[in-house]
């Protein structure tokens, strides 16, 4: 159960209240919130005098479901809006892994020339052997940072776990929570007091009830600027790398408030199928798109198959206006 | 490994050469066309002599393969065509199941109006239960003849075990064969000899690899009249029926030489993401789309969730055209 | 809701009945059965003055449920006896395929020898390849009553679709449904009318729910001498050729009233690994065990890689007794 | 590859090797270990001459693999042993949470009274929703302390993300890495640098290469003190909560040279099928059972409906031991 308390109420009062009932509580603007689990159906009576609207709910999908608020939440960052009245679908685009300053130089010149606002690359690679390319660390951060000193564009980059979350906050404009990290409390909580925006990344082997369940603790824990990234789930094909769940992402669009980026790169993990994939995500409606562009994709230090060339990606943005526009969207 | 042959060689000729070789055979208009296990990659020494052309292959995806032919088939029937130079995107609707002649009239009346000219629904359907609707068997077929014959529709319409092959060839205008009877070599066998086009659907435990391995049954049976339908596979996710595996369509467009077409109704399995998935189909360009609609789909005898109500048909149709044309295809 | 009416009635009176309530109905024994959709609760007014006895039931597992029958079903033929008070672990043994009459005379006596009763093999296979050995028919099943005659064994072989049940039900003990054609329509029906018992295989993308299900086809059909086969689900995992679903079958074996048979050769897909899994499943306390052996497993024509020699296979055996007195069973 | 190297070498020296050969390297005793990714098949020439073995690996399943050491590795803590030459199964029981330090004497008492060593309870919780119990945290650990005093048992305790791992370092005798937390580089870098046993449990969404490859992280950080945990793989069948993965545990056992520990509780989600499954992960011939047990499930924080009570527990051991005894191993 959501509630929306008396914004007169001080917040040792609050906290008090909180324990008494076991909330999770923060401010939504003036608007103390408070979330009981949903098996609670009806207002404690010791809440009413201070409640001014609640909401009982379904499961524990609460902040995040559109019971609570029937519009996707706007989310901002740098020159980029989406969702909202915006009808904006964001394009992300950048190489898998940040190699060097040259490798984004690069790349940062061909999205600006293509009119794209954000960039994206790893600093902190959560490889799955400990004994390939881990990523430049703290280096890659400041080279990211220096490509948007220079560039103008923001960033967009991943924190692989909690040994390292405050240096990506410090460092990127936009936060990415990856695949294999989605459940890790260490990055949700700290997130979750943050001021800038999340990227959650589904689990490859997470359901969609666990995968917004995961945004609701940084939503509960006061940000309320997050974007649900569905990047392919695994299933028992293997011909491609994961399979792309547009069913889920209809789920999602018609049952939650937030976001959602698609990001057909890692679905796909070859670079042949990543634009026919990127145009039916456009023509999902969706509030954005992530996807990987490498200057030479045969020599990147990781995904090195799954990474569209400065050719293939040219060819692929100029399909997707008429898209876009067919499905009432703009690409920002 | 595939070998075409003099045309000059007698059946008899070639039984005896295909016995030998342990081949199997059939014709491509004139031209013999024997098929050895992939893993034989030497052309037999005394193939030689009455080999014209042959392929070695790296898997049984043979006949299916873009390595044997380079561009996709064209498949045909009544006034459809698909592949080939066509660029076309057939659309092929109705209910799940045929009901009565009246239900079939409406839905019959609503294609024609919208330019549709194939009508989609089963006789014999697969359910999992014994004890709920069954399908109405012949009679719904003699239903479907009557419509086809008023309104000029060709009739798409599931086979669901051997028992009744013949059945269905006779009233079909296309054989699909359902995602449950994938594996039924009783149907591909049958349809291997048939003249009629067959709509194979991808069982929804089914790699890619099985799912081409059924289309060469049919394919080697001497029918090459094949389109293949990804109808959503079957993963941990439940909010969805299934989950559309359209990096799996990514695959099959670039490694075969099959027609494509996709089902989002029976892979989303709830009305409300259809639309939403069907534009994202037509975006990724494939031949062919099969939506259920009906006129009162609560009230509908299988699949009630799923099937779109004759409005939602209606509006769904009219945002696919500009979208088929941002990827250079036709909708009919 | 399964109903029990009122034994005096005659087949015209009960049809009639079955007729006006959509009933599926069969005598057991002389008790007509009636089964309607587990969504009707109360039992029909109409109904009431011909029962004896009624179950409303929560699913479609329904003549299958312990809620039904709180004893497991006894299974019987040839010298073998499961489920019911038995508490007997039938091994059935022997090639994947059926490929010569010397083939199953050597496996013949090593089951002869080691007190095994039921040899299996097939003569129909359901292969995923059209250009692989595909079994040898009639011809393999003629084979397979002359071992029978010769060595006193109980044969249990596959259908692999409709066009050959007749045939299989001439020349097997126990008539197996494979994974591929679990859906069957065509095979269970027909088996629901055959007075041998059936094997039913779960299909590698089914559910259990969908499995019992199928099950419900046969039951209801009026042959009530089926068993349920779990060998192995399709997963995300390649390292196996399948996943034995061992918590699945502590749900069967919860919830169901039919004998349980388990199959850890076409699960593990590797020799190495059959062995440990029997013993596993034999110490759940199940009703059978269908393992692969082969004289010479390197140059089997089908399924290579999964079956034991006999050498390991007698070393198997040797250690199941003990596990099986631990438990409380006892081979056969 | 896997190189020994001559353990006459200074660390400085090994230092600026590994950096020049790109080596993940640690100390095995005396001896210096370096790994380079398995795409490396041949000895680079400059390490010859320091180099006193090497084992070029398949893949980067390298120092867990059999092909580097055939036999399993020995891991000790307290009193117990597993792997090596000793044929232990060692049985780790207690609450899902600990709760209170009540519940965890209750449970404590029962181990002492069965024999049993180890105590296993949960102090930080990873639960996928953040309004329900998130464990007692570093106030639970204390409590498992205090059980660790005064019965002389050895803790068994979760870390859920980077943030707490040395409290866990501190409190526990075996760290348990989480299925939700197996891709944390933070934890799995920083238990490489520990002195005590690692539980690393396979997430549920992972395959058996990306396991096994999150245990290398810890053994490349020189801590080869690593046991592997099957706990349930996430598929389509949703009426269990997991999937047990037996066959992954043959393969584990036959490829890889960690003990196997099999967790039957969280795999199966309901009490009922527990006992059986760990009859049969007994008859595996595993190194390691992980049972669930509370003092009264229904009224458990968390994980309710899978925990055996006190009498279900008492049976379920009473029946192990001869299974046990039947493999050839002996309970701990």
């Amino acid at each position: 159960m959501i509630i929306h308390l008396n914004s007169q109420l001080h917040n040792d009062q609050l906290e008090n209240l909180a324990l008494e009932h076991k909330a999770v509580w923060f401010r939504s603007g003036e608007t103390p919130v408070f979330v009981l689990p949903a098996a609670i159906k009806s207002l404690p009576d010791a809440l009413q005098a201070h409640t001014t609207a609640h909401w009982p709910m379904e499961s524990d999908i609460q902040l995040a479901s559109r019971s609570y608020r029937s519009q996707v939440r706007e989310v901002r960052w740098g020159n980029t809006t989406i969702g909202g009245q915006s009808n904006n679908t964001v394009v992300i685009a950048g190489p898998c892994s940040a190699e060097s300053t040259d490798q984004l130089k690069v790349t940062a010149e061909l999205l600006t020339d293509l009119g794209i606002k954000n960039i994206r690359a790893g600093a902190f690679k959560p490889r799955t052997s400990p004994y390939t390319f881990q990523g430049l660390g703290i280096e890659g951060l400041k080279m990211l940072a220096e490509v948007r000193e220079k560039y103008g564009l923001t960033v967009v980059t991943e924190v692989r776990d909690a040994t390292h979350v405050d240096a990506i906050l410090e460092y990127a404009d936009v936060i990415q929570i990856g695949s294999k990290s989605m459940y890790d409390h260490g990055i949700l909580r700290r997130c979750g007091k943050a001021n800038k925006p999340v990227l959650l990344k589904r689990g490859f082997g997470s359901t969609l009830q666990e995968f917004v369940q995961c945004a609701e603790f940084i939503l509960s824990g006061g940000n309320e600027q997050v974007m649900l990234c569905e990047r392919g789930i695994r299933t028992f094909e293997t011909k491609t790398r994961f399979t792309l769940d547009l069913c889920g992402v209809a789920y999602l669009k018609e049952h939650t408030n937030l976001p959602v980026i698609l990001d057909p790169s890692h679905a796909m993990g070859y670079a042949y199928g990543v634009a026919d994939l990127a145009r039916a995500c456009v023509a999902m409606g969706v509030d954005g798109l992530l996807v990987e562009v490498h200057p030479t994709p045969k020599t990147a230090l990781s995904d090195a198959s799954q990474q569209l060339n400065h050719q293939e990606f040219r060819q692929l943005m100029s399909t997707l206006n008429p898209i876009a526009a067919a499905v009432g969207r703009t690409l920002v």
